[in-house]
């Protein structure tokens, strides 16, 4: 008997009917729109109706620079919320929704793993409530109407070549990357090229992230930039009267989903920008409610620490005016010892067999990345607590080498069997947790609204990436200089840069030293909120496989469902 | 003071929790699954616990050849509902989906009108449960697959140049009707051009229609042809093991969702077939639990009774096996005039201004579309009545008028009040219909199914459009004969015409005769189970205004909508 699938036990989980897992969040059933049997959408009144309760311990968990296979955060998250329950406290869970796209593609659906789920999972994977298809939805009506505008004599006058508005998807679709659109008849539009992203990457997506309110939802939307005159002014949402549909669009959207893991901790669930070129980070109004509705509330922000941390900080934190109280950086075996550049992981394969022997010392040499990681949290005022996530086939004394050098960074440590064990394998990090969150957090973003782009991008690189400097191209800077003159310079900014180093070069292990970080380009997403330079490929819209998890999906004539992770 | 918007009488809707609404047509609420707090969906396994209980009158709403304003069918379908209730008949009413296309471009949103709506009118014109997005999902996917199948080597060696399946999106962009995909570097896919449709014209959303269970909608979904090799030979999405995960995106959509009226009439409201290369009715699904819950069930057919109430009884009530009790076809005195042939009307302008003087001979006039399509009732074996739809403006002589051509057709008729006055206004028509079903029906299909698909098609096309005889283009001829070939031959007919005129020429009013009905094209929905003639230009991509209805819709910070509707 091997362990069982992440299916298998999250259909044998005895779920709890959502109405009491609000009731346990001190939220009533008047503030519930129920979705299914075990999904619930909860009202944005529930942040005033709450505003009186003591305000949860914030904590965000993030981790190592990961290894292409990941490195288990969700299951962190998801297990320390039951951790923090096996310890006597209340606790709610906030994470993204998963994109479909990827459920079909190489994953086949999941959050978490194991005994650290978030449940049900056929839900949470496919569709859940609607909110990304409305994401689709919004996005692509905005999309049709600048088309319309063009082909209804452009009184605007966009510049057909410099429209920035594509359309989205939720889907793995590599062939929709780069289309030509308005071919046929003079009746069918001005053909001109433009292309698709997955849902995940749309400005909608990060906007409705980073939304505080619905007056501040629709008023971002007016601001989404979808192309410029040929004198280089913007053109928004708001001059093509687009915004207020898009808003009603997104009106469920808005309103975060309750799901709960499989020891029935109340977890939100809600909107899922991408890692690279968004924040990468679950909404400011899940937050909202979460952080009233119990001792903590504990997030995930999505990739290192240099990633979706950073922009926890200084984007999702700013805008929302809630400061942290703790991070938490999930660290592996697999993922150090790949920071000690002797090893090369790749997506889809099996570890190399000889990453499998015992070899703390292996451990030890990929430290940097730990110890840079866990500075990236202190410079922003937050403790640290090294989570170390265990895997089959790790040997004690290479967990022992992580705690050594979490120690040597006077960050604490704590070992995690979430996935094997649910909460009980998580109360040594819930404890952790707990003295740190209760220590006095000293939060502050790392560079204030009134920094100009370039000194927000240099501070970025040099405190957070460990660059000797920027480069910026001739493009970017030319960008640059237009979007402080369009008054977009009081932005954050969004670094886009691959997740698999701290650097900007994915072949880069550790912490790496005596580089320059290139920017090439750089784009505004003024409706969200921030300004994002491009440092690298980044890629919008995924493909599939020769062999898609889709190929192995079904459903039996009962209704249920076969070959989902 | 004017007569109440359609979104203010709506707003004002005291609505009854969908629990007892369901409660009503005596299904438990182990059976439902609610979707916020004025919709739920009904379990499949509704049909088999109320398989005991008697059958309901099966009673269709069709038309005659409407104008392009349309003449209230849907209106008259709720407001019968509403009426039946009203003489003391319990009665389910069953209509399709708004596509939200149309919504934001030129309507604004409404499932009937006035005091005969189907509500809350603001959820199942934006996203419902999010049916229409599943198929969008299913369809896409399935897509994807395709060229993914081409990127990867096309084993199953496709002709590029025959691939019919496209992409679809609930959006009126015309941009998007003619694209090609695949550009950019070798890793983003093969060239070649395709396009979207509308998600409402759909194959999957046709299927998703006729399905009887689950396992039915598996089938179809692996029956569908995505194209055809250099051999001409069909590829299926079960050959591309894409059908699996078409059905699991599809298990919540297959379940019906329960509404209802102002009055509190249960309506279930599922799928939104096109009523030209579809079938244009709801589904079969909803019909089977409809059928078991009350005294009546009235549903809704598109267009007019050559269009949507011929597929009602040669394709939906063939594959479910149900027989009809009665066909109400809907009159209005603007119509009539039209078919008269001294006026045009044209959609977004007003009627011309001589059209609204007193003139019944007009409408005896045009009375020969009424004639046909009473008799397009009757050789289906079923009794028509004529329901006299009411507008303002409307002289009592030219509702006369109507009755006196229905009288000398043999047919009951009825003067409808609903939009005005709700299910008061209606029980004129509800004693008509209870008095035409009580009579012993003599359904049946026109054609059998082992008629040859060219004696289908001239079948309908001389009995049902009076036509000459049937000219096939040299490519229609060959490809009937391919079908024939791929055992296609057993399907039932759908033939893409317009809906405004019996004829497939949109310009001939009344009842023409003296034409032979050109097929240009033959298609095969073989997932769907039909095989669709095309006859003229049929648009499956609308565009928008230049002035679309989402200009004007918007929100205020309480959520509510404004200008929708």
């Amino acid at each position: 008997m091997g362990f069982p699938s992440d299916l298998t036990i999250a259909r044998d989980a005895a779920l709890t009917p959502p109405q009491e897992i609000a009731e346990q969040m001190g939220i009533g059933s008047h503030l519930l729109e129920p979705y299914g049997e075990s999904v619930t959408k909860v009202k944005l009144e529930a942040a005033d109706e709450l505003a009186h309760r003591p305000r949860a311990r914030y904590v965000v968990v993030t981790a190592v620079t990961p290894t292409p296979l990941g490195e288990g955060k969700t299951t962190v998250t998801v297990g320390l919320g039951q951790g923090l329950n096996r310890i006597g406290k209340t606790a709610t869970i906030a994470v993204r929704q998963p994109s479909m796209g990827p459920t079909f593609g190489i994953k086949g659906g999941a959050a978490g793993g194991g005994y650290s789920q978030v449940v049900p999972m056929e839900t949470l994977n496919l569709h859940l409530t609607g909110d990304m298809h409305a994401v689709t939805a919004a996005h692509n009506l905005l999309s049709a109407m600048v088309d319309n505008h063009l082909h209804h004599g452009n009184q605007l006058g966009l510049d057909p070549h410099n429209i920035t508005w594509r359309r989205v998807l939720d889907v793995n679709d590599r062939a929709l990357r780069n289309i030509v659109v308005g071919l046929g008849s003079r009746a069918d539009g001005i053909p001109r090229q433009t292309g698709f992203d997955i849902t995940a990457a749309s400005e909608v997506m990060a906007l409705l992230a980073l939304a505080t309110s619905r007056a501040d939802l629709r008023a971002k939307l007016g601001r989404i930039v979808v192309g410029y005159t040929r004198e280089g002014d913007p053109v928004t949402a708001e001059q093509l009267d687009a915004a207020g549909s898009m808003a009603v669009l997104l009106r469920e959207a808005l309103k975060p989903n309750l799901l709960q893991t499989l020891e029935n901790t109340p977890v939100l669930v809600h909107t899922g920008p991408f890692g690279n070129i968004a924040t990468g980070n679950s909404s400011i109004v899940a937050d909202q409610i979460g952080l009233r509705s119990g001792d903590f509330l504990v997030t995930e922000a999505g990739f290192g620490a240099d990633m979706g941390a950073e922009r926890f900080f200084n984007i999702k934190c700013r805008l929302s005016g809630e400061s942290p109280d703790a991070a938490v950086v999930v660290a592996t075996v697999r993922a150090l010892k790949t920071h000690s550049g002797k090893y090369t992981v790749v997506a889809g394969k099996p570890l190399p067999e000889e990453m499998l022997a015992e070899n703390p010392d292996d451990v030890h040499a990929g430290a940097d990345n730990l110890r840079k990681q866990i500075e990236n949290c202190r410079i922003h005022g937050v403790s640290p607590i090294v989570a170390i996530n265990a895997f089959p086939g790790d040997h004690p004394s290479e967990h022992d080498a992580i705690r050594e050098i979490a120690a040597d960074a006077g960050a604490r440590s704590a070992l995690c069997t979430g996935f094997t064990d649910g909460g009980a394998g998580m109360t040594e990090l819930a404890e952790a947790v707990d003295a740190a969150a209760a220590e006095d957090s000293s939060y502050a973003p790392l560079y204030p609204d009134h920094a100009t782009l370039r000194e927000k991008i240099e501070t970025v690189a040099s405190r957070v990436y460990g660059a000797d400097g920027v480069d910026y191209s001739s493009q970017a800077s030319s960008q640059l200089d237009a979007y402080e003159k369009a008054g977009f310079g009081q932005l954050p900014v969004c670094i886009a840069k691959t997740h698999l180093s701290i650097s900007s070069d994915p072949s880069l292990r550790g912490a790496p030293t005596g580089w320059r970080l290139p920017v090439r380009e750089v784009r505004a997403s003024a409706g969200a909120g921030f300004v994002y330079p491009i440092c690298g490929e980044m890629r919008t819209m995924p493909g599939l496989g020769a062999q898609p998890a889709a190929t192995r999906i079904d459903i039996d004539e009962h209704g249920e469902i076969t070959g989902l992770g």
